[in-house]
């Protein structure tokens, strides 16, 4: 059994100030607690070790056995039953799927590639470009205009594009006001409201147990991904001055510095 | 008076194999004329001289002068009377204009820019599109598809458009399709064989005075000229393997080369 925990009252402002964004799907929770605490290969959470976690979210304890059952089904974690207790692990293709991003939402500075290039697709009709519009996105491109995509990573063979690389020269406002919409925006800002309150909090609250650093750190990470992976990166020129999205960046490296991985097998 | 010329049959085959490509409005032949006899500051030609060049073009004196009468009321030309006699000459406007396409049309070689830009507007309502794309056109930029625009000159200010600077890296078949329509595939490949022709006469026709080399350079320059403006040039590896925009302007280049300028005076 563990102590007592001394900072309920700060740990509890700090939780409900990061539950205040976005969606809270469970699964969704328990993918970013893989990918941060266990996100090594071999790194194995015990079902114990989950249920203080989820609990000391505010998850019920079934709503962690369902989200559990459906990541074991969808084949992204893998579980190990040894007596009486169970042991999690990310699956190859959960971990596969974790390392694709993780540099992405630790890195302490936004990536600004010099290296882009744009697709350049034939005309198509409405129907079909919505599909190809779609199908570029989720390669990790901007869909500039319908048919026009850019993108800053290898380009995966596109003998049906044309395909010019260089550099983005000059940003019109009309393309900066479509790559952060509205809800993108305010989403940000609101992030940005959540972990200055958190960093508030942690200004003055005692010593935290592992259990809670492990809490803080799944959440911080859970709502920053949520949001940063709706988008790809971008240089400075192609945001709006309203866009808070390197600010989050740095509010969620300060956090993550405040409060250090625990080992998994302390919780 | 001028001696009688020994070269006739020579100097008709070539100039009906000249005269059997493309549209022949005669006042679009006197802008070959001008910009390829006269196309320095101050060069003039006699009204008799032109009267001779388009009367061995099988030109009709009457068709003459009413193109003349246009292009001085276009403001293209400007003429000068002293007694009996008329003298030509370009306009300053006819002069820009002649300049700025001067060293497209006698380019030994096409001349292929390693400076590129596409410009990317965003999306209209198709009956704008249409007249944007059109002014893009006019401006020297191809229309890659609606809205996309590629470019080598130095861009004009571009608020709207995001610009992208860089090269071409890879070329879609249905780009090189559309950068070479059947007419104009189909301009080249008669205008092909028309320069072979002139060049197989040339080879064994007697020594030809200046007023007949004259005609014949006018004729080439105004072939050429008529297909080359209706495109702008790009690297190869945008051209279908039946394009024979290149071919065409080496041969240009020989018969050019064979028909040296005559002093206008001479005519």
């Amino acid at each position: 059994m563990k102590a007592e925990r001394p900072n309920t009252c700060a740990l509890q402002h700090a939780i409900s100030a990061l539950r205040n964004n976005e969606d809270f799907r469970v699964w969704s929770v328990l993918v970013s607690i893989f990918g941060d605490l266990a996100g090594n290969p071999g790194d194995q959470i015990s079902g114990a070790a989950l249920s203080r976690l989820t609990e000391n979210m505010g998850i019920k304890p079934e709503a962690t056995r369902v989200a559990l059952h459906r990541l074991r089904k969808d084949g992204w974690i893998v579980s190990e039953k040894s007596g009486r207790t169970s042991k999690y692990q990310l699956s190859p293709v959960g971990y596969a799927e974790s390392q694709r991003v993780r540099a992405r939402i630790y890195a302490k500075h936004t990536s600004a590639p010099t290296q882009w290039h744009l697709l350049i697709d034939q005309p198509v009709p409405q129907s079909q470009r919505l599909g190809i519009d779609a199908a570029k996105t989720s390669e990790g491109y901007l869909v500039v205009s319908p048919g026009v995509y850019l993108g800053h990573a290898t380009p995966c063979p596109t003998e049906s594009f044309l395909r010019f690389d260089g550099k983005p020269a000059h940003v019109p406002d009309w393309l900066r006001a479509a790559i952060a919409p509205p809800e993108l925006t305010a989403s940000y800002a609101s992030l940005e409201a959540s972990l200055r309150s958190v960093l508030t909090i942690l200004a003055s609250a005692p010593v935290m147990q592992p259990l809670d650093i492990a809490t803080l750190r799944s959440l911080v990470v859970h709502n920053w991904r949520r949001i940063l992976l709706r988008h790809i990166d971008l240089p400075a020129q192609f945001y709006t001055k309203t866009w808070r999205g390197n600010v989050c960046r740095g509010l969620v490296s300060d956090l993550l510095d405040q409060l250090p991985k625990p080992d998994i097998l302390t919780l």
